[in-house]
């Protein structure tokens, strides 16, 4: 049984607070948040957990195995890096950390005080993801060829991080959980409406080359007047859509494609067939991604397991926001990772 | 009534020859094309016109007061330019032209030799971009803040063209309508499967850059799964969505969006306030855009006016097709207008 | 402040225990089940409401002044009949009661004790369902042509009633509020597949007959591989389509419909001329149902007002349910109302 | 070489003569119109073929095999009988006639001359109804337990029949393929608002009542302000959707349904299980129905065959037509088949 803390009781903390505490394998002993009101709100279906008001108390509490820190992204890094050094296996929401110097250091830290540090890249443990990966390593859709993601609606407004920071992480960890590597390089699109001042966008594109033949984009917008949840995974035996907002069909494999005749010299004429298949909707079970999510933290640190969504994986996610700053910053300027 | 030619009676040429015998402000007098096959099928119901079979004979008939070309793209600059010298007033298929200079030129000859010279970007005439222009003009969106164009599906593969050259005609023609100036600067980027030894992308995103905070985004795909004409534009006030694969609200007004807090002090606060309002689907009559067009050159020609899509709107285009295929060779390198 | 009791913790009592105790102008002072784990459940986070085990008990206490009612339906006349002879209010879940008889009697008695009886018809006080009956009110629809109702899904079985007691009353009830008087006669078509044993139908069709040209068709199934919300309003100038399962546009107002000929000498010629104009999606406020209903009786208590669905209006919808019984039963014959 | 005469050119005569014209197996000799103009417009691009304004005319002429009639229903059964008696073999317009005992006519007349009577029953051969024709009879639905079809839109009022006889043809001929027989018994509705001078319904709705638990139901409209072809076929173990408005994936197989609990007693506490696998959409070939239509016509004449869409299936259809018309004017009485 891991004897888990969660930091901060706000937007993400009280999910956190549910899921450990309803973990067969996790057992909630301490909540921790500053402020007072949150802490008893966040408390008042569980009399058994102790409200912590200081993080450093925290941190000095032998029941206390692990700790999950849901505050906002400016402090992930001191905390976490705090938390690894007085010997806790540490859960970060995404993402890990604001810059790409402090997700080093994480990473680095967790591997010298040889604990386990993870990244909560809550969607890949849904089961929409979880099926696509298994229909991707499983060969389906052949070679990739494209990747496209459309994340937008109205809304909602961040007053520290752009909506790249907000929303592109969501895609950014199902893009790294199915490419597993970064991409060669970058380039980024955005502007900024509602706060030009401090210069916070709310619109933006990120295009990735990775080596190959493989190109993936994504739109991330706060302005949109309709709400779309929309990834496509192009191969070049299968493709897949992965619509997030379908009720009942979230992922369709498609059996469509072209079929490029191999011959060279033949080439110079006919150059492609068009299959057209059948679509297939797998069924899939909804169980929520954090219940998951808790149970594979416990499972990681009773066994000593790397977990799927790790600090490197964490990193990787960091480096392409942090390029994708850069690039949004030099109007598009393209960036080598 | 303006005597017409239609040159090409291969994909789009029918629908020309169709649009101009029907019209009443036209006649059809000839059609040319190099295959007597395709000539004779495609004047099988007009057995008033002359089936031509060289373009030069073409342009000595004295009773052509117009061509219309549709034809590769190829030959549009050389054969529009001696149409012109040849007095004629010319329409041109989209893209204008294969190149800038082409482009150039034929603005340039359609000047001096006082001509008529208009390119078929015959989205602009179809009902849902007449009333997203009206609507646009009228002021009811607002300040332009992001348009995203989406036009996927899987084929058809073109021998002498990529996907950027075939698909975004279509979008930066409706883009160019709306917002009538080339933007600043834009980076394109594009990945080759089908055909890898002639380069010909078949996955390619544009980024256009325009001033005072407007982005605009093309997704044009030849390996898409599924079928998607999709435009967003996103304004200060309401927000449109153009739908061009629903049967019947192709065109939706969304009063959604933000207001910002003019006081630069308050915002430090509350940043931002959400507008969401009613969504209104304005009737659109059903009419061939086609139809609009033909009536629209003959009476440009008769009155001498200057047509909605003019060459200089043609060459608007090629500037962003050209600029785009440097930018993919550059590989998303930003290329300044 | 009216002081209410909640009667039944399963299903829905812990909703309508919810919305009691948030309600500015109710006061929930108890809570009655004869399962105590229940009932300690519902009140885990409500210290200062007293758990009842006896209905008897409850309709002793002095600082109740209504009861809401949400218990199996068999026992809503006799509970209803007994808290209204006790002198409280009355709240009851849908349907009214298991039978005219009884839907009759609870009326009677309320009149008679000066006692508001409520149906808890929740749909009426949606957002979607208010905002239509005012479009309806303001004569925008013209007359009533035709009202078409479809609520299929998968499951979930009921013990107790068939597919028309369980799915039907939500729709019967919009109609009501809508029509405001029961159909001349009405048919109804059930059968039977998961439990032919006790006969309880799982897909079932209703065809209401109102006089003036109205008629009213109601869909509802337990065995539909999809899920449909689908409510159409026909009428002689607009019609209106009501998508409970759309996010964000359930309610679309058409200006679409036929212009019949006047002069009937005329229309031995051409008999319809066709409108199509504009769609019109008003924007709804998302208020939970459940928290105009509990103000709303509220409202009554306090004001004596007759509420928006009455027992009246309840005993209409069970005649209704209790007619569509007997036509099942005797396969399809029209009943008379 | 089947060699056919078609008979009406108005509406649908077109479509025969283009798909007559164009199978391998049969060679169109003869229009037959008594409207000189739409002769003449009709056989436009056929030189070949010989314009007839008489049908006794072409009745006599011994290079016609067949006659296909697509001429007012009234007039389908004199035409047909004529035609047969002639010795000719027969393709009628659906429906096959005004009234059972004109259909049965027809059915007895061709038996007797020993000619092929098919009625033109389109969707029989389209490549959706014939996918779902092959999944039912492979047993991959089990038993049938509800059929529903929706058919509905703006228009077209028909001056000489109503929305029954106009748009239920096609579903109940889908259901007749499937099902091979009549129901049990029928009871329709409908109502008049365009023309309620002569009693032409616009909205109807059918119900039918087959034996072993199978109900089937109809809704078709000429007012409603959407368009909806939606069909379900609701199975014991898997259940199909049909949605002709889909672009790309009309036909949809659900495996998803119920299992019933075989032991009667322990039904009495468990009723029913629930079951939610995937969603499968198998790719089907756009072929012109009408194509297979015509040769499967020559196929019939060429090997003596009973077509699969008889007059038999007709006459089934008609029998629908009629009692459904009875039951209409009975104001949904139960018309027994």
């Amino acid at each position: 049984m891991v004897r888990v803390a969660v930091v901060g009781a706000g937007y993400w903390g009280p999910n956190l607070i549910r899921n450990f505490a309803a973990c067969a394998d996790t057992q909630l002993v301490a909540v921790c948040d500053t402020d007072q009101k949150r802490l008893t709100k966040a408390l008042a279906g569980f009399p058994d957990v102790a409200p912590v008001r200081e993080f450093d108390e925290l941190l000095g509490r032998a029941d206390v195995d692990a700790v999950a820190i849901a505050t906002p992204v400016g402090t992930h890094a001191p905390m976490g890096l705090a938390a690894l050094r007085a010997g806790k296996h540490v859960l970060i929401e995404k993402p890990l950390a604001a810059s790409v110097h402090d997700a080093k250091e994480l990473v680095t830290t967790a591997k010298e005080m040889g604990r386990v540090l993870m990244v909560d890249h809550t969607f890949i443990y849904s089961g929409p993801v979880q099926r696509i990966k298994q229909i991707v390593d499983a060969g389906e859709i052949g070679d990739l060829y494209f990747i496209d993601s459309v994340r937008i609606n109205l809304g909602l407004f961040q007053h520290d991080v752009n909506v790249v920071w907000d929303l592109a992480p969501h895609d950014l960890s199902i893009l790294d959980y199915l490419v597993g590597r970064l991409p060669r390089s970058l380039s980024a699109f955005g502007t900024c409406h509602a706060d030009s001042v401090r210069e916070i966008e709310d619109v933006a594109y990120l295009n990735l080359d990775f080596s190959g033949g493989l190109l993936a984009s994504f739109h991330v917008n706060w302005l949109s007047p309709v709400k779309v949840r929309h990834f496509i995974i192009g191969g070049s035996r299968k493709s897949i859509v992965y619509d997030d907002l379908e009720p009942a069909e979230k992922v369709k494999v498609y059996d469509r494609g072209i079929t490029v005749n191999g011959d060279i010299e033949a080439r110079r004429g006919v150059l492609v067939g068009y299959r057209t298949g059948d679509v297939w909707s797998p069924h899939i079970a909804q169980t929520e991604p954090l219940a998951r999510l808790v149970s594979h933290f416990a499972e990681c640190i009773r066994e000593g397991k790397e977990p799927i969504t790790s600090g490197e994986a964490g990193l990787r996610v960091v480096r392409i926001l942090e390029a994708a700053q850069r690039s949004i910053k030099a109007q598009g300027g393209r960036i080598t990772l």
